[in-house]
């Protein structure tokens, strides 16, 4: 009488796959198997205390009793965060469509053009809104972009001065996440009343927010003159629908732009996730941090997208980075900015102005019932003061009227409108201030001499797609064009590609998630807080760990969040002074960017020509930095993908000389069910529920990543950041509970799994990893492994060889693995030359097959170039990927037949996915860098 | 202040759309074109009274209130309608997915092969589990589907009885369908306890439950063979779920299955929608009514399917037609179809034997407690006898425990188990009846010598996507073989392919609208029937008549619920001998087939040259048959889409002949808000939802077919097959509302649109239509015009000249189509030879366009073939459509360039649609009947 178990859903080979794949790595099962994989230094054999499994219906019930614990209120808050009707139509094919939402991050750009075209509309209605020449793909929210145009400010600021100038009224957690990261940088943060108090003589940057918090709007171009008079630079954090109405802040000098799109469509989700922004002037294009799309051309010269500038950063700075940001928002820019593309200009001005007016109502109804609202120019939000009485208006607004308003302080209420708010609201307002209903004339309260008087969303792609027909098929024909889990199997080594089950997504659509703001009050908020909970729970028992933050709303601000624990930790103690972390130099190159991030001197570490970390070399630069030895950043399973013997020992030589260890989580999946870094000796991980726990990657974000502690840690998470002590508990996210809209997502796959599952399924993705192997290392070396020979949960496969033999590179296998219906595995990381493949559970051995058997195909191509049977310049390696364009062209002048370049042994030809652009050339982008929306004509024949 | 209007979503073009679109028709606006086009003498002048419109925001808050009015209980009512878990991955992958749900019927096989599959797998699944050799694509419901069966038997036996026996353990709802059908036809049903009475001697059917209603499950093996002794035919009406256990009826001799798969994975729904079948042995499939997927081949001699026979029923046998069915429930068959896919055999087993376990607990426990169970073998619902408590216990398991039981009588409670049953439901349900909670051991009550020992679901399909991840690509896989809505226009003339808004689709899948038995007490359904009665209430006022039933679940029901209701006045007013039906020869084949089931005889009405009825020829039809005359049918406008003008003449004449006027409401959307066919001469109607309101064709069903009435007829509109008096108000569905499940659609969308909306998208409509025409007419004749050279919402264009000329047929211009990224117009109907164009308002100008521009450069084309220039019989045109596999040949020994066989001019090259197969040879397939899933072998190279 047992119903059905979702496991069995979520992992894709069944008894007889698993049988199958048994026999060819040569373990007679997986418990045997991974006996043989993982060090016995590591293992931990007990049993996961997590609740026994619920079926998806059970699982379902649950989260809708907890939602039911939620109160969706009116939400008149504001300070960044407001109500907003998410197109329908946007919200089924875009959030609730897989095709969106299992995409990845878009490296491979031949099969990414559909988000790749939506990311560019968002860059171009941030650069039309704001002003500036340039705008990247998004930020992960408005604190985190507000910090990093901080730190992007100082970089580019002539002035020498650590002083960096905020607006007192700026958003209160803003401040505090620019104060979070500045601290261990040494920037010198100054709030000051910026209309009031005196600028200091010297300073690199001022931050100002338009419109401010308390609502009002002021004409900023004075402190702009200022600033740049002693070389600082000014970013303006402005409201993007205000800006439909209002001057932009480029157009009174404004160097740089941060803040939300969350208001164009994405709902606010108790904090998030939803897209920030940073746009810049022209000048500072190539300093910007994160992704950004840039336009360039394909093989045949016809215009393609991809990311551009991608080596600034990160990916080669390492600890030369400014910034450890390796993703975006994408799902929700792409939501954004179809957002724009639906209403388009004249939509989003009616929009601005219909939520003006509002505002100007409900202030005129104010003052006509005596209530003394600020007499300044305003948007969508007033403040009123009412001596004494704001705590209970406000709860009398919220607790009598379903009405959520902002307490600004004893004295002083916050009233924000928007979209959604209606007359009825306003008089619930009314009410709650005690004032009569107003239904008189009003004017409007925008200050004319900052009315917008420039075009905004002049491309055609604003003007065309208002109809939800035209809109549908827009999304239809973007979505066609890439390749997501929904086509087939993503096998890129270190990220996780598994199974976003519906039932563990269909939550994040319900109202009770949605519509709740990060700021609503407690009682509100008592189903998402439960859940919360429970998941920071199940996290630290899967994880060994003794507390857990879900605040960081990317694995980068995870990384960042332990590591400025641990350096508190060691200030606790009065070691300030310890700053150097260690790295290995296989390391992933956001952790060097992230330490330095956190005020540390990053140091590397040799590796073995196993791939392991050098023992010996660990031991002289212990010994050489031994005073100052902070923390050491292993990844484990290491980044090549094995489970190297050595961590026990290296755990106890850090901890010997005073360091903390931090196990990034990148490769949990390697480690659920088996081993506990909490338990093997590490200090600190941050994990990432968009790998190992199925928050879809959107395309390249959301992303969430929880810090994970021991005890002694712990005081030292994140904090509110309303709240926040900088020192202890930094803000990493504008809120408290960072993209807490799709925690369900996790919940529901811890929920469904139980032990047993989670257990099953890293048994399950270590054989898959071990199957590929063994089926490919016979046409490919595979380059590393641990114990018996056996890799982790994935693994690399070496194709410098062939490359040097033949001339066909990484590259040539990654497009041509496109020609035979596969997205690429990871190329050249964390070795140059090679391809990492990740299965993951979630494949079963028909697709496993199909990939393994496509493998061998291609060696066999790269064979016949090898053999000089096809030139080195002219096969189908060279020119892949194929079009349909080009395989079915009137000409075909190469030295292989149409059919090998289009469907290669064993592609389905119904089915064949067809990328729309051939293969892009990257280098020319970058060198003509153009990062908003082509004109039409630059796709004409 | 004023929020956006749904309408301006709605309606594809814009102001300067219209304004350009109105320059080329050579009207000064709307107005004056509607003016110039509908005749003065059906014109009304009034303003619709109907709500203000409400935004979507508000819509969907004010469905979510009413929602909030049904209570959602466990369900345990059974008698064919039982709880079941869609799975997710369908739900969100097919249900809520425009590409499944706004293709239309697959007749055009190169471009639905993906629902052609999914059918097909419903048709495999239908076959294998009932052991009969031929299944259809789905029946309305159990219902229709038995009385289906029926009608066939009737035809099919060798027996001049006029006797139908019916199994009184049949369920009450398929009785009174059964019932209401024969009675028109003569046919005498006789219900009896086939286990007790004795059998007629001669009677020509015999319809059997298995498990019957009751819940009891009994070897009718004996009773099939006596019924074949007397030349009738048997109808098995069986529980798909329970075959899974059970013997087949195939097995022991049945020659037709019906019933329903609505629990596999379809929501109840209030009654539907959701999918019946009907399998027959072999011998009978060319008799099978309804749509018919089977195997044929393409050009290229692959495998590829198709609908089958599909000359065989009201398409061309029109008066001489045995059913009227011209539908099905594809989106719910390919759900159903799905289910068995995703769990195949053994989950579909374990769901079985796990709600039998259920029952057989269910029952031990009550008899534990001393209550009196029905001593016989049963499989999911057992009926205990509580004497003279019945009602009580019944009342208080729904009050007091949220659990519907089904009250027999006085006496006797069913109580009915199903895939969602918990051992906390048993629990309630033995507490309704006061006895304690049992937790004994429990046999099974299955009966042994009807164990099922036959395979089932062996095709690899029910063997492969058994993981989420495999099931989605799938889904994926077979809907990127098709072409709908989400792609580009179908400008399918009679079908008004409008816009299916995401907002009007997303209440279907709320757990309150889905979750509701059609038997649910009163108290638990008030949200939906108040809904359900401003729904009719709207439409009665759009069509100007008295009352409207929602209960025809397609456009073929309402027309017989229409004509019924016309018979029974007829009677009423002591007029039976009234039994013609006056049909144009222009009318659709359903017309004359539902008047025939309506036990009237078809005279048909000639057309004159202008495509209008030929008054004169109407005058003497009436002359002839004046005594015997019952009604007209005509549909208006025109099939040839054309405002004739002498319709309120006709109405005139038919009812001075004692005549009732009905008006097929096919092509209301030519009339909404401009004219009310229940105020210009029409005594009843029937309108098609699935056009004019917005629900989804869903590839070939779900459709809604309401009668809508003048006050005369009201008396005579369909009853509750629960309480239904045949002659007066006959079941027409098995449910009292029919597919309530689907109906917040029109609901929505009427209250998004408003009075002016509605108006505004009738005008909008009828200008699309003239403006293809004013574009086309220079390139091919528009066959019929009305006032002013106008078209109404449609135009023919004439290809015969053309054909003649060049041998280049209207089925080469609908397959070049393809070629051009379009959905042919509708083919040869209502004339031969000629393409009908139905634009809609939901489709911009740039789509119209796009679709004129291609239809010229076809003409081109054409001339090229007329020319000589290309051969009759290769050329782009008798290629059609190219598929990519072809253009990229190694091969090409056509005498046109691959270009032009593959990218026509204009057409999109990257985001092209291209057909999995080439042009469908249907013939064969006609000869060489397969109509069950091809083995994978067959599609090899």
């Amino acid at each position: 009488m047992t119903a059905e178990q979702f496991a069995t859903r979520h992992i894709g080979p069944g008894p007889d796959d698993e049988r199958r794949m048994l026999e060819v790595v040569g373990h007679g099962s997986i418990d045997e198997l991974m006996d043989a994989a993982i060090p016995e230094v590591i293992r931990w054999h007990g049993t996961l205390d997590l609740p026994d499994p619920a079926t998806e219906a059970e699982t379902i019930a649950e989260l809708r009793a907890l939602a039911a614990r939620n109160t969706v209120a009116v939400s008149m808050i504001g300070l960044g965060y407001h109500g907003t009707h998410t197109p329908a139509v946007i919200r089924r094919n875009v959030l609730e469509d897989p095709a969106w939402y299992t995409a990845y991050t878009p490296y491979q750009p031949e099969i990414s053009q559909g988000r790749l075209e939506a990311l560019l509309n968002f860059q171009t209605m941030v650069t039309d809104l704001t002003g500036l020449a340039t705008a990247n793909a998004s930020m992960l929210d408005e604190g985190t972009a507000a910090a990093e145009a901080m730190t992007l400010a100082r970089r580019a600021s002539k002035s020498r001065s650590a002083v960096y100038v905020v607006d007192a009224d700026a958003l209160p957690q803003t401040i505090a996440v620019i104060t979070s990261r500045a601290e261990p940088l040494g920037i010198d943060v100054r709030v000051l009343d910026v209309e009031r108090d005196e600028l200091p003589t010297e300073f690199f940057g001022l931050h100002l927010q338009y419109p401010g918090a308390s609502g009002a709007v002021r004409d900023h171009g004075a402190l702009v003159e200022a600033a740049h008079a002693v070389g600082a630079l000014v970013t303006v954090a402005a409201d993007l629908l205000a800006l439909t109405l209002l001057r932009a802040p480029g157009e009174i000098g404004a160097d740089i732009a941060a803040g939300t799109t969350q208001r164009f469509g994405v709902p606010m989700a108790f904090g998030g996730p939803h897209a920030g922004y940073l746009a810049v002037r022209s000048g500072l294009e190539r300093m910007l941090p994160g992704r950004l799309v840039g336009v360039s051309r394909d093989a045949d010269g016809n215009p393609a997208y991809r990311l551009a500038l991608q080596t600034r950063e990160q990916h080669i700075r390492r600890e030369k980075a400014t910034s450890n940001i390796c993703t975006a928002q994408v799902l929700l820019a792409v939501m954004a900015g179809m957002y724009a593309v639906y209403h388009g200009p004249d939509g989003l001005r009616n929009i601005a102005e219909r939520t003006h007016a509002m505002a100007a109502r409900l202030a005129a109804g104010l003052r006509a019932g005596g209530v003394d609202v600020d007499d300044v120019a305003f948007f969508d939000t007033v403040t009123a003061t009412v001596p004494g009485r704001a705590g209970e208006v406000v709860a009398a607004a919220a607790a009598e009227r379903g009405v959520n308003l902002r307490l600004v302080d004893a004295d002083r209420v916050g009233v924000s409108c928007d979209e959604t708010t209606t007359v009825a609201h306003l008089a619930a307002v009314w009410a709650a201030f005690g004032v009569p209903a107003f239904d008189g004339a009003v004017d409007a309260a925008l200050p004319a001499d900052l009315a917008r008087t420039t075009d905004f969303l002049t491309h055609p792609v604003f003007r065309s797609h208002h109809s939800e027909t035209a809109m549908l098929r827009y999304l239809r024909r973007l979505s066609d064009f890439d390749y997501a889990l929904d086509r087939g199997m993503i096998p890129l080594g270190s990220c996780t590609m598994k199974l976003n089950a519906t039932t563990e997504m269909e939550p994040v659509s319900w109202a009770e998630f949605a519509h709740i703001h990060p700021f609503a009050p407690d009682a509100q908020t008592a189903g998402y807080r439960e859940m919360i909970g429970q998941l920071e729970s199940w996290l630290a028992e899967v994880t060994g760990y003794d507390a857990v933050s879900v605040q960081p709303n990317a694995g980068s601000q995870g990384e960042l969040a332990g590591l400025l624990a641990i350096r508190a930790w060691h200030r606790s103690r009065g070691e300030a002074h310890r700053d150097v972390c260690l790295i290995p130099s296989s390391a992933h190159g956001t952790n060097a960017a992230s330490a330095v991030m956190a005020g540390m001197r990053v140091v590397v570490v040799a590796c073995d020509d196993d791939g392991n970390v050098d023992l010996v070399d660990l031991d002289a630069k212990i010994d050489k930095h031994r005073d100052a030895l902070a923390a050491i950043m292993v990844t484990y399973p290491s980044t090549h993908g094995v489970y190297e013997t050595g961590i026990a020992s290296l755990c106890a030589k850090v901890h010997d000389a005073g360091g903390q260890v931090y196990v990034d989580g990148a490769n949990l999946n390697a480690l659920v069910g088996f081993a506990k870094p909490g338990k093997f000796g590490a200090d600190v991980s941050h994990l990432n529920l968009h790998k190992t726990f199925c928050i879809p990657h959107g395309g390249g974000g959301p992303g969430v990543g929880p810090v994970a502690v021991r005890a002694h840690l712990a005081p030292f998470l994140p904090g509110d950041p309303l709240g926040a002590h900088v020192d202890a508990t930094p803000a990493i996210s504008a809120a408290k509970y960072g993209s807490a809209g799709i925690l369900p997502i996790p919940w529901a796959y811890l929920r469904m799994m139980g032990a047993e599952g989670l257990t099953r399924a890293t048994g399950v993705a270590v054989l898959a990893a071990n199957y590929v192997a063994a089926r490919l290392r016979g046409h490919f070396p595979v380059l590393y492994a641990g114990n018996k020979g056996l890799v982790a949960h994935e693994c690399i496969l070496d194709l410098r060889p062939l490359t040097k033999a033949t001339g066909v590179s990484v590259d040539d296998v990654a497009k041509r693995l496109i020609d035979y219906g596969f997205h690429a595995p990871t190329m050249s990381f964390p070795v140059a030359g090679t391809l990492m493949v990740e299965p993951t559970e979630s494949e079963d051995l028909a697709e496993l097959d199909r990939f393994c058997d496509a493998m061998i195909a291609i060696r066999a191509e790269i064979d016949q170039v090898g053999s000089g049977q096809w030139p080195a310049g002219d096969n189908p390696l060279a020119n892949a990927p194929h079009t349909a364009a080009m395989v079915s062209g009137d000409e075909w002048a190469h030295p292989y037949p149409r059919s090998v370049g289009a469907y290669p042994a064993g592609v389905d030809r119904a089915g064949k996915y067809w990328p729309p652009v051939r293969r892009i050339d990257g280098a020319y982008g970058d060198r003509n860098l153009v990062c908003s929306c082509p004109s039409p004509e630059a796709f004409e024949d």
